[in-house]
């Protein structure tokens, strides 16, 4: 962690799964990190429980009370009692070459166990995370790393049939890679003001524009060439992602990416707000029926004409904030009948009547044509089109 | 987002990526995005320049200027005129059964570029993002409505050849899909305050304590039966991961993960500090030679005896800051030699030199056993303990 963001503690042992320092002279306070943490102290009792299972002494790490601490260990000395199945679970930060003799303690235990229990074991190598925490190290020498302290870990002995070792970098595809790249170049504060959030966010919400941002890079898919040019055409509310999928470009040696942007097609209730999925009323699905779309748009669509006909007929009609005309814009083919159907609806020929039974025609034929290719579609055409070796 | 982490913005209209909406009354006011946003105007010239290249009428879209922003589209254009090949990326959040024809509005224009030049298309599903932010979506719902909207999008008419279209969930691994529900679960706030973030933390620090958290639960692991119970031996300062892993058990349907936390190997220097990597004459590398190990241990091992030997034999050493002393608790297995040592050197029957002659030889014997295993581990070794298909 860089000096900003270094974790501060009352007390004077800074104990973060970064860091654990204690004032120079001074011994780590095992006790006032268990106080800290609230987790439990490992008594000679425990030992004794557990050699009786055993018939037979435990590990030094165990007996010397090298093991100080616990959540629940009682419950796994039960399991064992009965004889029941558990699994366990440690890992590794990959931060140099080799592996020093403090990292090797907790295998030692783990290896102990595996022994006498013959307990399934999986290793986590976050190679992900000390390339994301540590300013100056590369991917390649943190994949590096890991790659390396896993033939440590073998070392030790495990039993290959019982113990799964994983990099958290190499099990995930490229398209995850990616991600990853890209969340370690975005800051919180940088997140915060592009999208938003604040400190109810969820974490998965923090890092989730970093997913959004991935494809926009033709890296993110081994079907395409490198450095192919994309063109991202989307709403307009959806620039954010892709302002910041420019600015890291360079940086992650990608082609900034180029956006085209649509006009929201408005809400039934009114021109100041996009359609939106949450109500019913406000929006025509895909899904609607001829006489759900009649209803709705006679019924919500908000009107830029008069409020009487003779005023209609006298001022005429505001064609952009009329919603039915909005909607003609985005899906009458016909040039020419548009134009001439603004022409009259703007000079009061036309009522907000008559553009609501046009809007009604146009919107009913454009959602009849996209039920008819819906139904035809298959489960194989989605299985084709959502298999990554097809392409 | 909730109330409290709603985006403020200085104008009325407030556009982000999950909101758009002006004041009652009012339009959209698209200059201001484009300012707000700093992209840049589509214009007639642009179309004329398109439909030169294409020697015909360009979609109504585009024609109308319903396009009407855009990032570097003259750049695509230039491709267009070079005959180029260029890639589209565009997406889909779904938030309900049916799109609305909002929704289908990108679309058409994605589907009427294929038509014309013929290039490869990635549409993301983004089932996770709708997950995490929508407070009261379920996963399964999220995933149910990304596979109906696909057979949507699919029935714009795409060409399968020239389409890949990927739900994030789907096309993750279980691990992964563990790490997303965990993500949800944990607040900046919360991650905060554990693992003492800050606002220049990056986006991926502060989504990384769920993939940590995943493997505490059984189900992160398809050849482990459901609610396997789990130990977890580990060094304490990893509690912090576990401590919310327990926390977040009872919602996410797991068991509370068991742990067992081993004390810190101390720091060549001194016994305030865990050994660190980061530092060669600090600690002890498992490729360490014999050599290395004992020049290490004589010139940096932190004593805990007196500053003379008179002195020490008058007063005898202090154990407890003895880092020598220490690495025996750690590494020497005769438990009746390890208490004859600790009566001795604490009554100064026994020298500083003595104990780090001790503890060079066995930290010598534990290092030179574990490189001779080490030399062992072959690639196929290496392979079969990652493979998952072989537990």
């Amino acid at each position: 962690m860089t000096e900003s963001n270094r974790p501060q503690d009352d007390s004077k042992t800074v104990v973060t799964p970064w860091e654990v320092v204690a004032e120079e002279g001074k011994l780590i306070n095992y006790d006032h990190i268990i106080e800290q943490f609230g987790c439990q102290k490992l008594t000679r009792d425990h030992i004794t429980d557990l050699e009786k299972c055993l018939g037979e002494n435990t590990h030094p790490l165990l007996r010397r009370l090298l093991c100080f601490a616990h959540r629940d260990f009682d419950k796994i000395i039960e399991l064992i009692k009965e004889k029941k199945k558990f699994y366990m679970y440690t890992g590794r930060g990959p931060s140099s070459e080799s592996m020093h003799i403090g990292h090797a303690v907790p295998f030692l235990l783990c290896k102990y166990f595996q022994d006498v229990f013959k307990c399934p074991i999986v290793i986590q190598i976050t190679d992900d995370e000390k390339f994301i925490f540590k300013e100056n190290l590369t991917l390649e020498d943190s994949i590096k790393y890991g790659m390396l302290n896993i033939r440590d870990i073998i070392a030790f002995g495990f039993d290959p049939k019982l113990t799964y070792i994983f990099s958290n970098y190499k099990s995930s595809s490229i398209f995850e890679k990616n991600t990853l790249k890209i969340s370690k170049l975005i800051s919180l504060n940088e997140a915060f003001k592009v999208f938003g959030f604040g400190m109810n966010s969820s974490i998965g919400m923090a890092q989730f524009p970093a997913k959004e941002i991935a494809p926009a890079y033709s890296s993110s898919f081994p079907f395409l060439e490198k450095n192919t040019p994309v063109l991202i055409p989307a709403a307009v509310d959806q620039d954010p992602y892709f302002r910041l999928a420019r600015h890291k470009a360079n940086i992650l040696g990608e082609l900034k990416p180029t956006s085209l942007y649509v006009s929201l097609l408005p809400d039934l209730r009114g021109p100041n707000r996009k359609m939106s999925a949450s109500d019913e009323n406000s929006s025509i699905f895909l899904s609607d029926t001829p006489e759900e779309i009649e209803r709705k748009i006679r019924k919500h669509a908000f009107s830029g004409g008069q409020a009487t006909l003779a005023e209609q007929r006298e001022k005429g009609a505001c064609l952009d904030s009329d919603v039915s005309y909005q909607y003609l814009k985005y899906f009458m083919e016909d040039e020419d009948r548009l134009h001439e159907i603004g022409r009259k609806y703007s000079k009061g020929e036309m009522s907000t009547a008559d553009i609501k039974t046009i809007c009604v025609e146009e919107v009913q034929r454009f959602v009849r044509s996209f039920q008819e290719s819906r139904k035809r579609v298959s489960d194989d055409q989605v299985a084709e089109f959502m298999d990554l070796s097809k392409k």
